[in-house]
């Protein structure tokens, strides 16, 4: 287990600030969003990190070097339930790069009230799903980014 | 638009049936499964009369003249709802085979209670996604089989 | 079959327009988005286009005469496969309003190019799923809005 | 973070198995099952494991007391990828039990090769969401169930 990362509460930690809408096909019949339909928040969330880091995770598969991160690890804590039509604020940061993998930390808010916090853990690989060598890049968007300072 | 098949309401008239137990993930806020999930369904369900009848879908997509089944169009109709822990029986069959195209029928009842009937259109395309040609075990596979009779 | 309305490839003729950006998560292995993910496509476009027209979902569910939408009919044509990173422009209008049903066309394109047709017929329920009233307020929806013109 | 639970990968450490094989609309882009469909085989688990033990999760919301286990943590650990076809069996037993919450491992292997573990802890909540007197039932459900000693 590599899973070390702490996601904090404080958004200024964080490095990215995504927006997503619920849909109602994500919810489930206890009336709330189905916790099966988090992992495509994370996602979409770090897609939208790196897409706004000039990386966009199309390119980076697509590249000379085209690798994909793999999903190692996944952890999430639900504090509160989200709902159909939440705004959810999805805040993100990298963190423990190390030359084979990296961890994504995750807060989720809907109007400044934490819903969950969450960790992926990643590995570079190639087309073949053999581990390949970590882009770069990625050692520019390790941390919060200094913004909020 | 190509999609001809009338799926009947009597099982007796399609080829394979397949069982298929809904999962909780699959329920929305109204309580009931979420329209969404059906398409899933129906292409487990035909996945596994094509596995039935000795041409696993996986078989089919790597063999040496390796092709996909594009879906090309989808209808639903909606009788009834299902709901968590529905065991459904699907009942499929194959029709309206041209050079180029295919469509597939289906029944879905719960304890002999019809909740909805469906059908796809589906091309033969190659990896890239080009119409390839339409494997010709396909012929065989035509109609109720007879079964029923 | 309720299912009547025929979706132009002309913009102009649809109300709303809802953006989409497809999800990773949402493709499969023929490397496009898999046709199972396309109702929650629709159903987040109709969504929008009723909360602009001032009457979120939410607060159609909850209200005083609180109706959900129930699916009766769900109908989408692929003309070209959507992929990952692609920005999904929706084109959403309501048409064939009964006392009891009515249907909505859409259009999905991206670039200017089409990429499906589909249509939806809802019927009014109540919580229990029975039948109901159908809201006044989708009569004041019905048609282009003659935008465009 | 109350997750403790560690998953062996013994089989015979866990109470049941349940059987899933993974369909297509699960696959991605990457040629693999999407890391967000294992929350649903995870959840189908351990609702097959109740229904065995004599408590089918539908009963355990309607009961008089009906409560519902709603997930505050998930971990999955991906060793393996699985892929479209694969036939999965999913090892399940319940640990951690407290006056508010339990654990369930998990452990996911294909033809006895290892894919992946998991963790996912609950709490017992009313209709509407609040924290629940945990069932009696589940403290017999505790631990491996004395198989294959």
């Amino acid at each position: 287990m590599r899973l070390s990362l702490q996601p904090t509460l404080d958004p200024s930690d964080y490095r990215y600030t995504h927006l997503v809408r619920t849909r109602f096909a994500e919810t489930d019949a206890m009336g709330i969003i189905h916790h099966g339909s988090y992992p495509a928040y994370l996602e979409e969330a770090r897609a939208a990190m790196l897409s706004d880091a000039g990386f966009p995770y199309g390119d980076v598969r697509a590249g000379a070097d085209g690798v994909d991160f793999a999903v190692l690890e996944l952890y999430v804590r639900h504090r509160r339930p989200l709902r159909f039509e939440d705004e959810v604020r999805i805040h993100v940061m990298i963190d423990g790069l190390t030359r084979t993998t990296f961890q994504v930390g995750y807060l989720l808010d809907v109007a400044d009230e934490v819903r969950a916090t969450a960790v992926t853990v990643h590995g570079a690989v190639d087309g073949a799903g053999r581990p390949a060598r970590m882009p770069a890049f990625l050692s520019g968007l390790v941390g919060s980014g200094g913004h909020g300072s």
